[in-house]
């Protein structure tokens, strides 16, 4: 019998424990996170999805701050590009090294992931996801007008850029995707959300654009391009919650797609936080499909809906 | 009848045309490539590596230059993994809308690579490769102090870090890289001569290591345990030349791997420049296997021997 075949998006702080940005502090949690997906490898067939954002923000910061006609700043779709090789490297060696450790050898491979996003998505007219460096009044004017950038005050410490956020539509790569984890390879792809593509109408001609996918999302379209059984967002919490913080707050254990959207409608969600997990949760779920929500200590128990935030039906 | 199998190594300056840096110029030099690349593709099996060189050169610039405790720089083995998955997608998107232009589709995709090297390698002792920014002599004594780097007056342009170029002995992603050009797609991998880590002697734990693997040796290695047919080392001139630059400048044809093995002895290769890709042609070919050095323009025709210059017998 087959292994089921799971998609696991951890969460972009998942790599940043304590503050700790150091390559070498990053590498240290990866080890550990490379060992929980290495023993669940022996029941699941996985594919590792990830986010990017303190890394791919500090590649922006490190692009902007020291550009120089010589070394220009490279956009934001190549920005992503580059956390996709940073972050697919650090996780496949430390999955690697668990198996390693055991005396054991498993396939683990990391792709560049192209993700195709629609020029038309209302996203582009109303960008809402600040990314990279905060900036005076002025600098910001300044970027506004030379680089065309749409700047947006953030949280009382400066000006950021805000970049639109589509949905994804389909993964470039879904294919290569599929064969690596059907031939027992453990696969790492649409890392920050993939790079967003958009796909031309008549010839399918490939085009980068500056945008951010929600990685929850992308992975949640990835799990059903690859007709994945089980998809899981990891996360900082155990579960989600109604009433987050609150005195009266519910952990939610076991419920429908259709309870779900219901809570979402509600507002129960962060929209920053939990909402882009439940929706991607939700959407996934089905009669015949998991969706989860869970931490890594969890993981293990949630697979087997003994723990987590479990949506199906 | 099955496609002979081809490894082509593109040098570093490749994606860079008349000093153009910009990520739009590199794009469009990129599609350029992925034309040929795709043209080939209907007689050969292909693997793509590729070189870093001026990408990852200015990787490290932005790293070091915009360097702060919140968004430190990152060591040099990641900054290669960052240019793979920056010139990874520059080149699977040039390759797959290559296809689209010709309303085909063909499967391409971008590997994050790593490359096995000894600890033992006398590269670590003599370490020879300068690389990143130019820093004033006092800058340069506090990095030594500071970093640990080793550094090195350069052309008299002030001191830049130099670090090992060891030998690469092994590709961690070789199965996956075999198992998807098996299957008829075109693969990307070993960018910049790869990811250099060492693999511990008892356990086969990967660690990471600050050094650059050229490019050639790396791709000719993937070359031998891909058990591929041709390996081609494509450079911005049509040909090796013995006394290159003099007048009784010689073009060289068809040779045996002897020949060439005697020419380098002789001392007629550039260290920097022409010297490696002799040595991985001359490693890989033999009386099955077809070493090939060419220009873009001469690839098609190298390939079919009557072309370039070509090492086999």
């Amino acid at each position: 019998m087959s292994k089921p075949r799971v998609v696991i998006a951890l969460g972009g702080n998942a790599l940043q424990k304590d503050g700790e940005v150091t390559a070498a502090a990053q590498k240290s949690v990866a080890e550990h996170i490379g060992q929980i997906i290495a023993r669940l490898s022996s029941k699941y067939e996985i594919i590792v999805a990830h986010g990017n954002g303190p890394q791919v923000g500090n590649i922006l910061i490190h692009e902007e701050t020291a550009s120089t006609p010589s070394a220009p700043a490279m956009p934001l779709e190549t920005a992503v590009a580059m956390s996709q090789g940073q972050i697919g490297y650090w996780l496949s060696q430390a999955i690697g090294n668990a198996f390693a450790r055991e005396h054991k050898h498993r396939q683990v491979v990391s792709l560049v992931t192209q993700v195709v996003v629609s020029r038309d998505d209302p996203a582009f007219k109303h960008p809402s996801k600040p990314i990279g460096e905060f900036y005076t009044a002025k600098e910001s004017i300044k970027l506004i007008k030379t680089r065309g950038w749409e700047m947006r005050e953030d949280s009382g410490r400066g000006y950021r850029r805000i970049v639109p956020s589509p949905k994804p539509l389909d993964i470039v790569e879904r294919r290569e995707i599929m064969s690596l984890v059907q031939s027992g390879t453990i696969v790492i792809a649409v890392g920050g959300g993939g790079i967003p593509v958009t796909r031309s109408k008549v010839l399918k001609v490939l085009r980068g654009v500056d945008a951010v996918i929600d990685k929850d999302l992308a992975a949640a379209k990835l799990a059903e391009l690859v007709k994945a059984d089980i998809f899981v967002s990891v996360t900082a919490v155990p579960n989600a919650y109604l009433n987050f913080g609150q005195p009266d707050q519910i952990s939610l254990g076991i419920l429908t797609p259709a309870e779900a959207l219901k809570y979402i409608r509600d507002g129960h969600f962060g929209s920053g936080s939990m909402l882009p997990k439940i929706q991607a949760v939700a959407q996934f779920a089905n009669k015949k499909r998991l969706g989860i929500i869970t931490s890594p200590e969890n993981l293990e128990l949630a697979l087997q809906r003994r723990s987590g935030t479990i949506v199906q039906g």
